[in-house]
């Protein structure tokens, strides 16, 4: 079992019931990443659905959890022929932290019948960049459990020269030797920072509302990850991510609403 | 009070429940309309927030309502500093059609500190085409609500002659007097025809999940409705949508995840 697995393995209690304990390693400077709470939640829901695959997430992000144990409580809302929908609620303390609806199927691994092209052309990994480790002490323990490298130009903010769009974008895989599957898939549609620090903006984005469908089952191999927005406005902005897989198919797509930084 | 006022109204019986009366003027071909029933969810969850505006929406379409009589439940979440959390839920009978998860905040109104262009540059009103008025007894009655307009290619299906690929454009009013608003967005985003009809693909296509963001509130006069698609696939298919308003503004996206028709 790895690292991942384990830390985001849903142990059930009862039908509607599972326990889950958060793990300090998948935290991004204090609060634990989004996409890993989902993981978590998913196994759940999944583990506890007449289906094997999450194909779509909806989740608003109420508090951040601290590390540690949590329950997963699920409230089956129907059960059809083809999917399945369920509300799944992280909580902590008899608090809610994260409540999503989660549809689940089986998907059949049929091949696309229409899809569109990757949104961009990236370079190949060798000539992608890996951000500096994080200061020890920062709290940003995410960064050892997955390697990314980034295409260029969407990393210029770190060194002063932002691109003044809103995008990110980067090779994923974990650090440790670990194939994709739909809780990693979660996992790295929010792995990227936040699209905003390219158009010149900094500080902790909180997402307020992340949705994300599964599209496809990852192939072995890098993932790749291209997040943009579209509108920057009123405090607040949107990050679409789509994750292509090393077969060159689209397998997950996201957007997330968050709240821009203060910072 | 305008027909979609009054068709979409929410009453409030107690903080956290609502009566609506399901109005049949926005059936498509027997179900009611996801984005009207949209409509009246929100006006309740408003109604009932510190809040002014729907600025985040994502919901599971669980069972087709029959026209009448419906409740809205709530179930607030969170109240913050910025924005509230709430779940809403639509109730027929005592069974949950639609569930929701809502945040609300209040829009500044200030200027986009960045947006991108619109996807595409549409032809003007007076070049795009309206679609024929639906058979009679065909149970179509939203098409007597709204007037749209559409970019000619895009419902060159309608004549056997799609584009081969998954995309739906048009121009939107209501029919009656009435400045769009963030409830009429709701409507227009789902307005238009399946994206799909233009990849060839026939039949109900019923939506799973939706999720739509209010960015702006919107300038009087046409609303510019421009739906594409990414991915078919295992009988599966994601549309986006963007509403952008007379003064060029973005100030809506959505993006729903549905079943391809077997029509």
């Amino acid at each position: 079992m790895t690292k991942f697995d384990e830390a985001t393995g849903a142990v059930r209690v009862d039908a509607t019931t599972y326990d889950v304990c958060l793990d300090p390693g998948y935290a991004i400077g204090g609060p634990l990443n989004g996409g890993y709470l989902l993981a978590a939640l998913l196994r759940a829901a999944v583990d506890a659905s007449a289906y094997d695959h999450p194909v779509s997430t909806s989740a608003q992000f109420l508090r951040a959890p601290a590390t540690g144990p949590a329950q997963v409580l699920l409230a089956p809302l129907k059960t059809g022929r083809t999917a399945a929908m369920t509300r799944a609620t992280l909580v902590q303390d008899g608090t809610a932290c994260v409540e999503a609806l989660v549809t689940t199927a089986t998907l059949a691994g049929e091949p696309a019948a229409w899809s569109a092209g990757p949104p961009v052309t990236m370079p190949p990994p060798e000539e992608c960049l890996p951000l500096p480790r994080p200061r020890p002490g920062s709290g940003m323990t995410l960064g050892e459990r997955m390697d990314l490298r980034f295409d260029p130009p969407t990393v210029g903010w770190f060194t002063g020269a932002p691109t003044g769009r809103p995008e990110s974008r980067a090779y994923f895989r974990l650090s440790e030797p670990q194939d994709p599957d739909p809780y990693v898939l979660a996992l790295a549609l929010d792995a990227l920072p936040p699209v905003v620090f390219s158009a010149g903006h900094r500080g902790w984005a909180p997402t307020v509302e992340l949705t994300w469908h599964l599209r496809a089952l990852p192939a072995p191999g890098w993932l790749t990850v291209v997040g943009q927005g579209r509108l920057i406005r009123d405090g607040w902005f949107d990050e679409d991510v789509e994750v292509w897989d090393s077969a060159g198919n689209l397998v997950a797509q996201s957007r997330q609403l968050a709240r821009l930084g203060r910072g």
